[in-house]
């Protein structure tokens, strides 16, 4: 009877408040950490509409988290009661506030069934199509609780130590501990390690938690981990079960090659990326297990090549932005609320998704107006006390108006004018103002002596950094004298310095790749992930620096085991593989169109799968012939030039030998 | 060591909280009935910071409903630890969050004893004197329980019925029942009635409770009644306890006189309206217990001659405000949304309470604002589809723009220029669109031949009704001419339909006190209050109609006992005779000044205080002799257009006989 139910709420507050509950679980020893930033909830009061036709008489049951009523053609009616519906057009109304969490409605019925076809109004004059997704379709569900899975786990070693018993897990997992049968006369205290290092220093350890003497069972919340230090118990006083929790994501893109290394590699940064996709795209698991903008962008671009799960990043968008009135720019960074802005266009690229655009475009607005609202009479925005003007960890000269956020700020208008156009609510202005605040970039910070953009014009420095630059030739600010340049000058100019976190190599090897440095881009791969892999890690970490030994390799923020070592962008490598190795890319939203255009950038032989929005390319390049099969119409193979239209199932062969000619 | 400590939280966010609480408490048989406006909610992560000077060392320790750290001179703390302040300046911040209720925070200290010195901030950029009242002196307080007082009840009467026990508790109250030692075979069914009807038509009762067979104790959320009938057990079968619920409030204000009916309706008028005085100032205590801006404000004015609880007008403010964005009028209501307006003006003139102005007037001057980027190209605000334009319950023409609400408008635009002018922040867009809606006004709904305001004019029908007329005399939009002429044509004209609400009877006795004719007023007050004591009523009720008998007495909106007995607007004479019979009225902010201006109304005696901010008048009235005093400075008491200055505990007496000469 219930087929076709699944919970509803009203749209994006299922995201809001779990995004609420994220940000208040940050640990730190023995407090917490709530985010610095306004915290958005749902709206506590609710109510969702249908006219429901009956071609038959059917029972509907209104379950609901909360309290209310169901309106049925006029009349009041109890929840959780069944009710008939005779033959005929009902007008349906339920009604449901909960003031401790997010109030959802699931409609047992027929035609009457709760889904997307109901609307959703928070008492203002707006109806929206209802709020769902697909991991709550029992009435035995809860929403407000996040449907993780999990999976017991066992150590692969239990080393008795002086003062406890020390836990390897062998790998980085996340995971809630749970002792049972306890028998300890005292309390039973854990500590928690990323690094062996970490688990062991109790005095420093970041995650810690503590049995209380006496308990008969204790479960601890979800951390993250490798080794568990428990302090205080023998073996046999307890039985220690991890549940790793995790949400299931099917892998669709894949990645082999002619080198191990990289492939051990992608599949690591494949391990790093799924710890971090949780409710959100997180930064790290460990510390903070916050969203932010600027990280959650790359993990939409390196999600787009292997679960191109649309959900999470739907989900992570409307969680960033919260709710009006804005308070601050998102994470309180400049960049980040330009980011996030992008980030509705390109996700709109990948998937054609029209429903998400005019759910958000509003929201985006007004995030656009907020910008706006900030801007010089020479139309930049600048960070005002209290803002971050992030970029990157740099010697960026951050003085007045940077031009880092002037280009972000321009795509961001641009990405608002595309995407209000898309659903009939375009705006010109935003379009005009994006062409003004091109040619005042150009004007401002093209440096014509140093052939270079410069980071700032305020304190006369006229400093140049790689940052600006990366972006002018990843969105096209430079024309291609000055691509030239940029390149001579900046990129290749080892007296720049160099870009030292993995964020931001993310821009300037994707450059690279735009530029054809492929081959560079292979080895910066090998040097940097692969000397990560070569320490022994088992994801991808927030930070790396060859240069740095021993405990200091953990260290960052001034606290000893700082770093987070599984951090989301550490797995940049699987979009750079997949987007220009395997060379696949839309050409037209939702690849509708897309592009293959494989290379080997200094690699034997490539092979592996990329994820075109509902279908599936296979790409196989050796340096003699290329095959590429796409499930998908729309493909369109490039080699060395030449085009070859790809035809849906039907493998197209080339020999890479003859094509070159 | 806690002295001067209070919990402190956002500013605004304890009423926010609560009233969200309220407004999901409804109960209608066996359903809920959450309010239908938007409902807001606290910020869920807040912090607090203060430089604190200690001249001597202390220990200070932070307590907090919530999670989070305290940052002392940089370096992070946990809560719940004594922190020792050493002598000198300290930087303290503390950070708590709260998924499901009120962060609040309470500091055990001297100098760093949380109070309104603390600052609060919900991450925007602006840092606000914390929220705090007197509920919550000690550290083991919960602000998110609302802090009411409990005491015993016993019941006037138990009778043993066909099917259970009938419990009469002589007058409506409103109390907890508490079960206890239930030894009952199947379940106990309760069954509350304001009226004995109510509570014996056990089909029809509105609030109804069960207690589970099987319980040992059982405990009801508290609701109004004066009559509980138990089903399903004897009497031996359990132990039941009434716990009246209640905010204490002291009575300041008071009256008796010759007319002992007027004496009583004075006392039942207190009881009801501190039935309705508790969060907030609800309508009625059994159905709905919402806060309704309307009644409010007229709860506002009975207040300030009663208790004077500036406390309980200022939780009332800023709960029916909410928070931005604004999403509908206030309770949906076009003229709620001016009441509430209007009453920050009036609360002002009360109090002289800049502090409390300061706070609300961005919220104040977005209300208004909302309200302006609703009106036509006259400068008129018009109810769209959606919109409730209510004024009354009466045949009023509410084609376009009515005339009663432009008033509204117009009044609610010079307090916000008041208002922020009063902060410094006046914006003369206010005044000059004040001045420019009473022009119109004039022009649009002045009608010479009828010697009135009409409704409305679109329609075309210049209708007449007494509401724009009584609005017209009490804020002064009629010239002495026209005056004469409402007087004439609409107040004394039985042609126009009678007032038949006594929620809007308020503002029509106040007209006719204004224009001197308190014979009239005293004698309403005798039929119409009088008459609701003659039929046994123990409170005052939401609506009275002397030709309405039997059962149709309780019943309104459909429902055989839809009507409330104990609504707040049902208060009024305690207002009426304190500004009228009494005669005291500030003529400066806060009562700074005063007037003095007693009048029999027919009365053959009169007595009674009035609060004054801070002191009171005392008033004491007969045919011959007038005796006044205050205890605080700035009193003039006025006698047949003769004024005599009041001087601070002097009494002043007159010889009424000779003060006529």
């Amino acid at each position: 009877m219930n087929k076709g139910s699944v919970w509803i709420w009203y749209p994006g507050d299922f995201e809001i408040y779990h995004h609420l509950l994220l940000n208040i679980r940050r640990e730190e020893r023995n407090y917490q950490w709530p985010a610095f930033w306004r915290l958005d909830d749902c709206y506590h009061n609710v109510r969702f509409r249908k006219q429901v036709h009956c071609d038959t008489p059917e029972e509907m049951t209104v379950y609901a988290h909360g309290v209310g009523h169901v309106w049925v053609d006029g009349k009041k009616q109890a929840l959780r009661k069944p009710i008939i519906l005779s033959t005929g057009i009902h007008n349906i109304e339920i009604c449901v506030a909960r003031t401790d969490g997010l109030p959802c409605v699931y409609v047992d019925g027929v035609q009457s069934a709760s889904n997307s076809s109901w609307e959703a109004n928070e008492y203002s004059f707006e109806w929206l199509p209802a709020g769902c997704n697909e991991l709550y379709p029992n009435k035995e569900d809860d929403p407000n609780i996040f449907s993780f899975q999990y999976a017991e786990m066992l150590p692969v070693s239990i080393e008795k130590r002086q003062e406890g018993l020390l836990y390897d897990y062998g790998k980085e997992t996340f995971a809630a501990l749970l002792f049972e049968n306890i028998q300890a006369p005292k309390d039973i205290r854990i500590f928690y390690g990323e690094s062996l290092e970490e688990a062991l220093d109790t005095e420093h350890s970041i995650l810690i938690d503590a049995v209380p003497a006496g308990s008969d069972k204790y479960r601890c919340s979800s951390r993250a981990f490798r080794y568990v230090f428990v302090k205080g118990a023998e073996i046999e006083q307890f039985e220690l079960t991890a549940l790793y929790e995790y949400l299931p994501l099917y892998k669709k893109g894949s990645f082999t090659c002619s080198n191990d290394e990289v492939n051990r590699i992608w599949d690591m940064a494949e391990y790093t990326l799924h710890l971090n996709s949780r409710e959100f795209f997180l930064d790290g698991i460990k510390r903070d297990r916050w969203v932010w903008s600027g990280d959650a962008y790359q993990s939409y671009f390196i999600n787009n090549y292997l679960y191109f799960d649309t959900d999470i990043t739907k989900r992570t968008i409307i969680a960033l932005r919260g709710k009006d009135p804005i308070a601050k720019h998102i994470n309180t960074i400049l960049d980040y609320s330009f980011y996030w802005i992008m980030s509705i266009h390109d996700y709109y690229q990948a998937t054609k998704d029209l429903d998400f655009v005019s759910f958000i475009y509003p929201r985006m607005k007004s995030m656009m107006d907020y910008c706006i609202s900030l801007t010089d009479e020479d139309g930049f925005i600048r960070g005002r006390e209290g803002d971050w003007v992030f970029i990157d960890w740099a010697e960026i000269d951050k003085t007045g108006a940077v031009c880092a956020e002037q280009i972000l700020f321009a795509e961001s208008l641009k990405a608002t004018w595309i995407c209000g156009d898309l659903i009939g609510a375009g705006e010109t202005c935003y379009l005009e103002r994006y062409n003004q605040l091109k040619e005042q970039i150009a004007k401002f910070y093209w440096d014509e002596d140093k052939g270079a953009y410069i980071d700032s014009f305020e304190s006369g420095k006229r400093n140049i950094t790689r940052h600006a630059n990366i972006f002018a030739l990843l969105w096209d600010y430079a024309d291609p004298k000055q691509r030239e340049s940029i390149i001579m000058n900046v990129l290749s100019n080892d007296a720049v310095p160099k870009i030292s976190t993995p964020y931001f190599k993310f821009y300037e090897l994707e450059a690279m790749c735009k530029i054809g440095r492929l081959e560079d881009v292979t080895k910066q791969i090998q040097d940097y992930w692969g000397g990560m892999l070569q320490l022994g890690a088992t994801t991808f970490w927030e930070e790396y620096n060859p240069a740095v030994t021993g405990l200091d390799r953990y260290e960052m923020y001034g606290d000893r085991y700082g770093k987070s070592l599984c951090h989301a962008w550490g797995a940049s490598p699987i979009y750079l593989l997949g987007r220009y190795y395997l060379g696949v890319n839309q050409t037209a939203a939702g690849y509708d169109a897309f592009i293959v255009e494989p290379q080997l950038g200094g690699l034997e032989w490539i092979k592996g799968t990329v994820p075109v929005n509902g279908g599936t390319v296979s790409v196989e390049l050796t340096q003699e012939a290329l095959e590429v099969l796409a499930d998908k119409p729309g493909g369109m193979v490039r080699v060395n030039g030449r085009e070859y239209p790809l035809q849906k199932d039907i493998p197209l062969r080339l020999n890479m030998k003859s094509s070159t000619t």
